[in-house]
């Protein structure tokens, strides 16, 4: 009975073009939608999280049978960051390669871990990073 | 050495008063920033999750000594959510109304779950969601 969150658990892209980022997303997550529609994509994006891809412009209040959800919007090409093994750095350069995304940038951490930036294809700015950017990570 | 992401490490607001945001999210989470400046606020957000909180117009590309962190951008009311327990709900509502927090709606899943959504200061709609919502929740 503890008023604590336990983790984030939805994070949100606004998306111009739906069908595309979906594609890219899944295909980085190597997962299948748990849900899909014009509205909104909805990824497993692992440990219980899960990425929300919303339509923009189609993101508003729905009523639905268990009550309101409330409206909500976005855009720009925000920045959002995956946890990664500290082993699968190499693995992933060769994956990112196999798709024909290009590594925008590379940064060592003080604590030790690594990170690799690229973008996706509206532009936002995704990080893969292993252990040791976060005083708890 | 599998290219596989582990789940959502950094979810990202960007915010119009930096200041107002980090101290309603670290009241929140009931938390202490694991970083603070003029640019940036980083928060634990649980389970390894990281809730980063940038001043919007100061989310640029900055040159680390370990290298380039790319710039980002974003903005609006958009929509994050947090897992608390299944039996956490009532403690919930009694937290959110100390802190003086409107509850603006309140949804059953058909799974099970369910969700209680407020307002941050800057009008993002914060969703509290128990067990029972998605397949992987």
């Amino acid at each position: 009975m503890r008023a604590r969150v336990r983790r984030i658990l939805e994070t949100v892209l606004y998306c111009d073009d739906l069908a595309r980022s979906a594609a890219f997303y899944q295909t980085l997550l190597t997962t299948t939608p748990m849900l899909t529609g014009d509205r909104l994509v909805a990824l497993e994006a692992g440990e219980g999280t899960v990425l929300l891809l919303f339509q923009r412009g189609n993101s508003g209040a729905l009523e639905t049978a268990g009550g309101l959800v409330p409206g909500h919007d976005g855009g720009g090409p925000v920045h959002l960051a995956f946890a990664i093994d500290a082993d699968a750095v190499a693995a992933w350069e060769a994956r990112l390669a196999e798709m024909g995304i290009a590594i925008e940038s590379r940064v060592c951490w003080d604590r030790g871990g690594q990170s690799i930036y690229f973008r996706d294809p509206e532009g936002r700015s995704v990080e893969l990073a292993t252990p040791g950017l976060w005083p708890s990570y």
